[in-house]
């Protein structure tokens, strides 16, 4: 009977989930999340194949989210085991540079990196909880955010400070790498040529940020020691001059909590168009402010893939991915335009149906949908794989 | 009998000043600076075609300063008055776009920017309060490092904060608008056609910025809303993620006041080498520290210039002034390498010499002695001449 691999992906208020099948490339089964954890939680499922289900879960938090996942999978688990359970952790600190299966000392590690990202990774490790307290015969596997950037060179993971920051810990660790991952893994099947050469990766999602990737490798990103770095986004202001937050405590009397709410929850898209943080609903909008807040979002990642081709020394393709980079056809081709001096320019048509390849000048812009969760059901396969080969 | 200009720039513990016979463009007779302004202030005066005078002038404050600056001019002077005294004022504010004669509202508006300036704008008040006790029959005029950058198009000026902070001032104003002003002049006379183009300056000094400036008009600028943003500097940490700032506060316990004084004072070159913040003692050691720190400033600079350059859409000239600028041949040359995909390599044999041109591919790259003090007399010169008019 055929194992199963269960993914976790756990943020502030939801938590994402994918059911595979387990093999060498995981077979999908079901996918979905919860929503709203806390006083009125809601459950989606989409089952492969069958249509999806929404359940209202009334208050619960994560440990009763992953029960309520187990429930909802149970029907169609039909019975064969969970072998391995997937955790997306934000923070690896600096030196995991790949997935690791979860133990004591390891989550002591974890714990300790949660002051560098502390609006996700106690709620990432709550879910390890969650699910070991499930599962306690299935494999454990933490996938980390900011393993795929590892390599960086130091120049691109320091900060100017006195020295004893960077030992402390302080440097550019980057995010969005199990996205970077898949972008990666698909580019290298779809794109060989190109996977091998100096791509740009703009992740723009809920959070974004930009990556510069020379022949498989991170070199290079626009975030940063926080989640707060780089491009603006829905929420996250993005990019900051450190004299505003000294103005803010020096002038404005803010305290630390007040500043990190207001650059966590309270500026980007949503502080600068005072409408919405949802990119969608400012293509929308008829308003000026909204029209403001998008100049601004396509001028800063204009700006940022400028950089990212200097870190590179050129470009040899730009993907987009994430939910705004996948979809939104005005984003993509406004921050390519101005930029034919890298050989960069788009096709109408391909671009407004999100097409693979949208480009239509002599460098590829490409459009690849990310999947975070494939990324950490493989590494669970592998992970199984290995404990199969040990075991033989 | 001609007339004279004096010009002053006051920083914290200093005071560049000039001396010029008034004319369309001011002819120097003198330039110098008092340094170390404190317990034991020393005075330079360099004559123009006479040898250089050091002075102690032992404990002097900025009044006292500017009173040691007359008496040391009077030989020089001879009898000949004042007509106008120039001030370098860092911070003019969202909107004063260029030079204006100082009157008790403009001082008091001035006054109002401290908060945004709070360790250059009081001292450069402290000068113009100086010289119009001194001088109290000449006109007084201050000319505005932000001046230059006040067309910036709104995304180049904001943040992506709440929009109240935009409206309350919280902005990129930019610095150094006076270096950039003179060399745009120098470009105009010299290479008019590129002058007219998509032009990159990076002043390299003790501040640093770089600036991208489309026929004649700044665009963007790397600096900021305080002088601490963008490229790193002598003491300054240049870009940092708002996140630092946070853990700073949240897991050191510092406050605004460390945190300031840390990222003014103890970062940039010095923080990072840990062994000096001047370049020239930096390229001069043998230290891995060192090397490390000229690595980051080399690769944040080369990382601006690709971003300017997707501001501008293309690059038709790189400029470098400032100190460093003007005489760092190997920071000229390992700041281009790796930009020939924007056209741009170095000349060896002419960088080595910091010759004027110093490019040896497609795009001119030109190294231009700056000459703040200058773009001060002209505005006052220029203020005298319409006097001169409305008073003919």
């Amino acid at each position: 009977m055929s194992r199963l691999i269960l993914t976790l992906n756990a943020g502030s208020s939801s938590i994402k989930f994918g059911l595979y099948a387990a093999a060498a490339e995981p077979v999908e089964e079901a996918r979905g999340q919860i929503d709203a954890l806390g006083p009125a939680a809601r459950l989606i499922l989409e089952p492969r194949g069958a249509p999806r289900q929404d359940t209202d879960l009334g208050p619960t938090d994560h440990a009763g989210g992953v029960q309520a996942i187990l429930a909802a999978l149970a029907p169609l688990t039909a019975g064969r085991p969970i072998a391995g359970v997937g955790h997306r952790v934000v923070h690896g600190g600096p030196d995991l540079d790949g997935p690791r299966q979860i133990d004591i000392p390891l989550l002591y590690l974890l714990r300790g990196y949660e002051p560098l990202a502390p609006l996700h990774q106690p709620h990432n490790l709550a879910a390890v909880e969650a699910a070991q307290a499930a599962f306690p015969e299935a494999v454990q596997i933490a996938c980390f955010d900011t393993a795929f950037h590892r390599g960086h060179p130091w120049v691109n993971d320091t900060f100017a400070l006195p020295r004893r920051y960077y030992d402390n810990g302080v440097r550019r660790y980057g995010f969005h790498g199990l996205s970077y991952d898949y972008v990666m893994g698909a580019m290298r099947r779809d794109w060989p040529r190109l996977a091998d050469g100096r791509v740009i990766v703009a992740h723009l999602g809920n959070g974004a940020s930009i990556c510069a990737i020379r022949q498989g490798r991170s070199v290079g990103s626009s975030m940063g020691f926080s989640a707060l770095d780089g491009l603006p986004m829905g929420t996250r202001s993005g990019q900051l001059d450190p004299g505003v937050l000294l103005y803010m405590m020096q002038r404005e009397g803010l305290t630390a909590d007040q500043i990190s709410d207001l650059l966590y929850r309270e500026s980007g898209l949503k502080g600068l168009s005072g409408i919405s943080h949802d990119m969608r609903t400012l293509l929308e909008s008829d308003r000026k402010e909204a029209a403001e807040a998008i100049d601004y979002y396509v001028f800063r990642l204009r700006r940022e893939i400028g950089a990212m081709a200097a870190v590179l020394g050129g470009v040899d393709a730009v993907v987009f991915t994430g939910g705004i980079g996948e979809n939104a056809a005005p984003i993509r081709s406004r921050a390519i335009a101005g930029l034919g001096f890298l050989g960069l320019s788009i096709a109408p048509a391909a671009n407004e149906v999100s097409a693979p390849r949208i480009d239509a000048g002599p460098v590829p812009v490409l459009v690849v949908p990310t999947d975070e969760e494939r990324v950490i059901a493989r590494a669970v396969a592998g992970s199984l794989d290995g404990a199969a080969r040990a075991a033989g």
